[in-house]
């Protein structure tokens, strides 16, 4: 019987994350204070997020240790495993070897859980008692509110209104895990408040909701903020994707020279491709593609530019490809990729020619989506379609 | 870093099915004709079912080996992770060892690809060209169109109509697998149109919905009729659960003393104990208990006796534990434990003493459940509730 999917131990698991940090052939221009655009320090941060996190959001170290604790509860699904996509690649009639990894298997039923048990984790051992977020298609707000139920962590989640409507599941796995989900913009917050009184039909967006989430935040200091992409510390803890896969890559005899993944803020794309990525610095030949929807075109459309990470300009300014932070997206159904920003080390890896973009039409990835589920059994997420479109 | 799941590879796979018929200690009563009362031959099973799948519903063949094909098909979710429950131990504040077996990871979310895939398989060698079959909660109806899709056979599933309003998605994903899903009762039967002229407002069972996908079925001689439970070949199939469970407890240096599996047909269950069973009937003291819900308490309130597996008479009578064929059960979340009968096999390991039945209120069901998510991490099913609860 030949090999379908190549699975490793719970002891097999990487027991470092990788920083791409500290591999960048440019580096990277810091972060600016919302008030005085002046470089932020740490302390400028410190309303948001609990110190521990903040010191690997400016981490140049390549490897960070793995507490125990976290490798524990990614025993819960990673592992994850990697698969030969036979029939797909039948259906397809090419004879490319084409591989994936699924996330799908953790709890959350995505990759968010891989940063989301670490940021609880670390806001546990802070003393934080409530964390706040915002949700986009769910994943993240779903992922955030089992990790807060682990460590017994008040969560509190701003779902985008419209994915809030479309996707009333996910609000209900949020309070199986005991966390409270409130659809924004709401009357919750001033920024709520405000933004309903200009446009009181609003589907809302991932700037809106970010910006009550940190409003909530930082009026508490027993209450931290979290984020699931984006920023540079949720980057270094998906990496364990890719370093699973590399390790799978080897257990096939195989080893890819194209890499592709969906990107909304950045994350699933950079957990899977930044190992890659660190090859590729040190000359190995790959195509790392990004993959993102038309109707959001962050990396194909949006410039390069300092830019708000949400909507009312509370958060630190963010040198990243943007769509500006009052771009309110189409209501597509890959809630997740609908942010007007890219994660700043996925902006400047672009910027460099280690990575590259393409953008693709809503109704071309059902199209894709139909032909996997048909040949692979697995019914991929909207966001994944994307990549599966452009494979 | 302690083990928390048990994995195997793909190459560890089971090769051959267990049959419990073979070593039942007092052997097993045959079905009988619907028409004349006497027991059924193969033949007359013939219109229903293709040949190759009477011949396992009335083999006593103690292992029979797994085609290649359906290896190959099982290795997408297969081996499914046992999992040790530390953190569910935890807040039990239990000294036992609590392991669980996770069948979710199959595309269709369930156990029921296990059988849906052989099924579609070995239709496909006799040439069907269509199948029809009923389904309650949508699990069995999504992994029978799943299976349907791999091998090009058309698919007709007929919903229990409370279902198939309580469940949205599971129609979409049915329909995403190239299936057609209909609400029942419908008025596409004779059997659908005689039920909805004497209760209009049906909220429908799984025994109407069968007289529906038979009767569709024995009128085309290229259509066959599929069961997801219940049926002989049907827990032949799910014994791979069983026996990698059992290789997996080998693992983990351990040996149950209890084995608990939700019952509503009975498969999900049997996949998991029978091949414990066989030990416990050759001399090993394992307790084994099938958990039910108290609204439709088949093996805790219903006698055993030869009943119909439908509400209007069309198929063969079978030995079981039994509310009677036109028992309309309560609404209840668990759609998939809603059937008046329970597996003959089942039924008649009741009555040797071999295995025993609990039943439990859905509220409690849910309780427990929400203590497992917050533990595990994992949702379960309203189904697996049951389950969890009597643990």
């Amino acid at each position: 019987m030949r090999t379908k999917k190549y699975v490793l131990s719970d002891q097999d698991m990487p027991r470092q994350w990788y920083n791409i940090m500290a591999d960048l052939p440019n580096g990277m221009e810091p972060p600016l204070h919302p008030g005085t655009g002046q470089p932020c320090g740490p302390e400028d941060l410190a309303p948001i997020f609990p110190m521990n996190l903040i010191e690997q959001e400016v981490s140049t170290q390549r490897w960070i240790d793995i507490p125990e604790e976290i490798l524990e509860k990614y025993a819960i699904w990673r592992p994850s495993p990697l698969y030969r996509a036979y029939s797909l690649e039948k259906a397809l009639d090419t004879p490319a070897k084409i591989f994936f990894k699924n996330e799908g298997v953790s709890p959350a039923g995505s990759h968010k859980p891989n940063t989301a048990i670490a940021q609880a984790y670390y806001n546990k051992m802070a003393g934080t008692k409530k964390i706040t977020t915002e949700t986009g298609a769910g994943q993240w707000g779903s992922a955030l509110s089992m990790c807060c139920s682990f460590f017994g962590i008040e969560c509190k989640v701003f779902m985008v209104k419209i994915s809030y409507n479309q996707k009333p599941y996910r609000r209900l796995m949020m309070e199986t895990w005991g966390a409270n989900c409130t659809a924004s913009p709401s009357t919750e917050t001033a920024a709520g408040r405000s933004i309903l009184e200009k446009y009181p039909d609003s589907p809302g967006s991932l700037g809106m909701a970010i910006s009550e989430a940190v409003e909530e935040a930082v009026s508490d200091e027993n209450t931290k903020y979290a984020l699931g992409s984006v920023l540079n510390h949720v980057m270094i803890h998906q990496s364990i994707i890719g370093l699973e896969a590399k390790k799978q890559m080897e257990m096939a005899g195989a080893y890819p020279d194209v890499i592709i993944g969906s990107a909304g803020g950045g994350s699933n794309f950079a957990g899977l491709s930044f190992p890659f990525a660190l090859d590729k610095i040190n000359g190995k030949e790959i195509d790392i593609i990004a993959v993102e929807p038309t109707s959001c075109p962050t990396l194909t459309r949006g410039p390069f530019a300092y830019d708000f990470g949400d909507t009312v300009q509370m958060t630190p300014m963010l040198p990243m490809h943007t769509l500006g932070h009052n771009f309110v997206p189409a209501p597509i159904h890959a809630g997740g990729l609908r942010y007007h920003g890219m994660a700043p080390l996925v902006s400047q890896l672009v910027l460099d020619g280690i990575i590259r973009a393409e953008s693709i039409h809503q109704m071309e990835t059902f199209k894709a989506g139909i032909t996997f589920a048909r040949s692979e059994g697995y019914i991929p997420a909207p966001e994944c379609n994307h990549a599966i479109a452009i494979t």
